[in-house]
């Protein structure tokens, strides 16, 4: 599918076939979309991914995307801001707050480690995390990563490094969000790994 | 997954929202991946977008997608300029091309005969090829439509406008693309219609 009948078209095309998922043909399918939108339809959509790129920003503090320098969930005088929520990206960012159960700030990592990946600890902002423990009187650390062998080694290297604060006179704890059978799953379909975990994991029964 | 940190993220997402098969995750997946690009690669993705809908032509003659009025196939001398392949759209050109087996002109109807998407006769280019047969002197019409019956009844609605060309001076003829038992397909999973059409419609078998 490379004999395009137009290089404009082709250029369209190589374009979106460099987006994550979309191969040539599903590009081929969108650009031909966008050339029966009208003129102004195409020219909102390429100035909405001008101006993304021109000006939007990563919080300072947190590392999450923002319109500003701080993001809103810092700059919110609502929030815990004792607690912090580590996470991978951005998207987890998100999936959390749609939750409406969390109301304490958040450390947007930007990835995790995964030497296979040449992902090492100074290439994620676990520095930044560290760094702000002590200024910020942080009281809580959740650790909120994928529970994959990357995210449990990731968890493991940040706790190591916060475990002055644990054992010195800020008394940090560090939590790591429960893992188990998932809501409305059945036991028979569960793996084996994460329903063994779950036995020995077992909290209480309370009504 | 509204929630979005950012209103430029938001838009960002809304507009490839847009885009067919694409929904607001992969949307999302999208924008962010285009945020980690450096600059200059997301303004080359904004500008292919603006150019595209900006110079692209429709080719005067077959409507083609093309960069000049008339498309690079129309201009070429090397084609043979007294067959025309009808099809539906602009993808089926560049598959029938990509096949190195057709040597003559198309012409893209831009849709097919669908009275259930509000699709007739007068909605795409069937006028536009009937005016084609005699100035042009075209000795042959190769119809290359869905094999649906959509696709059916648009074959069947052109050769009736044909009829007068096929029945007068010029003894135009109308043919349609070969249909039967695809190449390296089983017999026992080839679906009924097909297979008793390949029966009735067999050929001569020739060394």
């Amino acid at each position: 599918m490379d004999n395009y009948p137009s290089i404009l078209l082709g250029n369209a095309v190589n374009q979106f076939a460099t987006l994550p998922g979309i191969g040539r043909k599903t590009a081929l399918r969108l650009v031909l979309h966008l050339l029966r939108q009208p003129q102004a339809t195409v020219q909102t959509f390429a100035s909405a991914l001008t101006e993304l790129k021109q000006n939007v920003h990563y919080c300072h503090i947190c590392h999450n995307i923002s319109d500003q320098e701080t993001c809103s969930i810092c700059a919110s005088p609502k929030r815990d801001r004792q607690t912090v929520c580590v996470v991978e990206n951005i998207q987890d960012v998100m999936s959390i707050e749609n939750t409406g159960q969390y109301i304490g700030l958040y450390h947007v990592l930007g990835g995790i480690i995964s030497p296979i990946d040449g992902v090492g600890p100074k290439d994620i902002e676990i520095d930044s995390l560290v760094a702000r423990i002590e200024p910020e009187q942080i009281k809580e650390v959740i650790l909120a990563l994928p529970t994959t062998m990357e995210g449990d080694t990731t968890n493991f290297y940040i706790y190591r490094r916060l475990a002055p604060f644990i054992e010195g006179a800020q008394q940090l704890k560090v939590s790591q969000i429960a893992r188990g059978v998932a809501v409305g799953n059945d036991l028979e379909y569960t793996d084996e790994i994460t329903l063994g975990r779950s036995i020995i994991n077992r909290t209480e029964f309370k009504l």
